[in-house]
């Protein structure tokens, strides 16, 4: 079995991987990782490498392959499986949620608490982070609190200590701004951090909501409002769709799976209005 | 290149892992990755169907192989490097550095610190933190202050969230234990947040210190003391090796290399005391 993954240092991935290990655990299947950290040329010369080794299976992350990978990944020999994403057209299989529903749910619970300038903290900028930050922001959007100019985002790589900086850096702009998202639950933590540092009054003077519900965010003090993804499971139903396709006993299975993703309301966003003010 | 790793959800390995890449960036060398999940059938299993594949390098994480694995190793057609620990006996090429000396290191900075009742949690127990540990109480005991009463360790796999229990754990049965090393940042972090939820005074009545210092501890507040391990030199200087035994050209390399350790002094612990009473 081939695996690709775009980072190894993402705790993200992390989680993933650990539902496909618990997945083989009891079968004849091994694993082999190929890490093309976020470069689409990589992933195609990876994805040319593992099929050279006729895999049972390649599991791939995300939907964004160039276009030579995705004709290969289309006449490969063996069952495909793309993961983290939903899609109109997968290659072959897919199982995945909507970062872009998730972003939306995000900037409604933002609302619902009452926060009327969220800005927005993302690094990286891989396809799935866009995805979500275009789902907060259409989110804004619909209520007419979209404002270019509390978005902070850069390419470089996703870290605790990047998040400090961009919320410095957005607080240099729009000193007023009361709530942040952060596109993933490191640049959370360090703006959570940097709060703390300032003194600012979390959650009542400043919201922070993060993205994965990584294990660290329940922990911390205030715990972290984060968004629960089900990446365990995207891991275990990946190897579930391919062990599916391989046994000709299992019959019609489905080849598109989107599964849900909820929000942990903890202490670093206000309890939402609706609630205090209900008659 | 096969990789072999015992877990892909520990930062320790993220930053070993991104070692390795960027060594291999601008050479044809493509990685594929197994994770033995801490499991030395399970490696031992990894192996031969790595060496099946007539890889151009084989590097191993540890010196703990079983003895079939090891015999594969020794009898390899290909160069092999063991990693994040030193050996007299390597089985062919080692980089890493001693775990045993870095736990010796953490109880003399407590000691020089003015901490009288120190304790330690450790989580997984693998190896390595077994090795690190032993230094640690080996340690205390050259002054007299090792205490089994105040060594929380479990088998479970490390988390922030187990961090806080073991701390909790620890203050049940020895609540005047001043200060601990935990055996991972993870660990520490957890014992950080907890102590802060219970309100205790770090670093003057408690102090922490952590161990390989993940990104995440210099923003923590406070920012914590850890052992600063040279993981990413380490996934480096294993593809240098290899790269020395594969070319012909290369003349003698050094088959053993053995890293630094250095301490990161931070907010967690108190400065030490030969500085404050230096005359």
């Amino acid at each position: 079995m081939g695996l690709l993954v775009p980072s190894l240092t993402n705790a993200v991935f992390a989680d993933f991987l650990r539902g496909v290990y618990d997945a083989i655990e009891d079968t004849s299947l091994t694993i082999q990782i190929g890490n093309f950290r976020y470069s689409p040329s990589k992933e195609e010369a990876l994805i040319r490498t593992f099929l050279h080794q006729r895999p049972a299976g390649l599991i791939v992350a995300g939907v964004n392959q160039t276009d030579a990978a995705r004709r290969m990944l289309m006449e490969a020999p063996c069952p495909v499986v793309q993961t983290m994403e939903t899609s109109d057209q997968p290659v072959d299989r897919i199982i995945g949620f909507s970062q872009y529903a998730s972003g939306e749910m995000v900037a409604r619970h933002l609302i619902d608490a009452g926060y009327r300038r969220p800005g927005l903290l993302g690094a990286r900028m891989d396809p799935r982070a866009q995805a979500r930050i275009a789902g907060y922001r259409s989110g804004l959007q619909a209520v007419g609190l979209d404002d270019a100019r509390r978005m902070f985002t850069t390419p470089q790589p996703s870290s605790v200590g990047m998040g400090g900086q961009l919320l410095s850096d957005l607080l240099a702009v729009a000193p007023d701004t009361d709530a942040v998202f952060c596109a993933n639950d490191d640049l959370a933590a360090g703006a959570l951090f940097e709060a703390q540092r300032r003194g600012m009054r979390v959650p009542d003077s400043f919201g922070i909501c993060g993205f994965n519900d990584l294990e660290m965010s329940r922990h911390m003090v205030p715990p972290l409002t984060s968004v629960s993804t089900p990446r365990y499971e995207v891991g275990r139903g990946a190897i579930d769709l391919i062990r599916a396709a391989l046994d000709p006993a299992s019959g019609e299975t489905p080849r598109r799976i989107e599964l849900d993703v909820s929000m942990s309301l903890r202490g670093t966003t206000r309890s939402v209005q609706t609630e205090r003010t209900a008659p």
